[in-house]
């Protein structure tokens, strides 16, 4: 069952900028900011409603997110949708040949997390996350 | 003020192919199904907590999102913000030198909105509402 939009993520080269825009323009309000070394990010987080804006910058030019910069621009890189047992939710996709990158949920920003295959949804990168 | 995420927009080739995942995998509710000539495209929405999936389909090869889908393939596509007073917000950022598609507020399928550019905002398209 998916509850809510959990955070939507957004690659950029510079937090600090990106900053002026979503906490200056629009006003919300940054809750955390988090340096994840072996994800090679940095992030800040927004709250939104029940939702968060998860502001995210390459560390290094190896970084998934460098990547994505490098590939596609800054933009809208992922969406996570909060669901109360992502153990349940996962193993129910997994049965029904959606593929998936990680095969069991790991330790991520949000909780309990894992990421399907963009393949799977019509190339949208989907994070599952119980929190 | 932004009070929540209204809506992700989601580009998409074929709509009943991507409701095999956002309907059939993920259960999600098609609260709506809509064709939008002057726009290009047929839209369905999914309820997902307070927020809704907008899965857009060409409707033509002119259409803003068969370009966005030939540019950038399938994929999100735009973030709606809520807000309670949209003609009140989009005036308070023009004030900021933030730059604007709609100069004005217009009808569109989450009630009243309008579009900034994506040069505002690091690359992602943003559109506030007022339903």
């Amino acid at each position: 069952m998916i509850e809510k939009i959990h955070h939507v993520g957004i690659a950029v080269h510079d937090l600090d900028e990106s900053l002026k825009f979503y906490r200056d323009t629009l006003n919300l309000h940054v809750h955390a900011r988090e340096e994840i070394k072996d994800q090679g990010v940095r992030a800040a987080l927004l709250t939104i409603g029940q939702s968060e804006i998860e502001l995210l910058e390459p560390l290094n030019a190896d970084s998934p997110i460098a990547k994505f910069i490098e590939r596609k621009g800054e933009g809208l890189h992922h969406i996570c949708f909060q669901t109360p047992d992502v153990d349940a939710e996962l193993e129910a996709i997994k049965q029904k040949d959606i593929a998936v990158i990680d095969q069991k949920p790991r330790k991520g920003l949000a909780g309990m997390i894992c990421f399907l295959h963009p393949k799977a949804s019509r190339g949208v990168l989907v994070e599952l996350a119980t929190p």
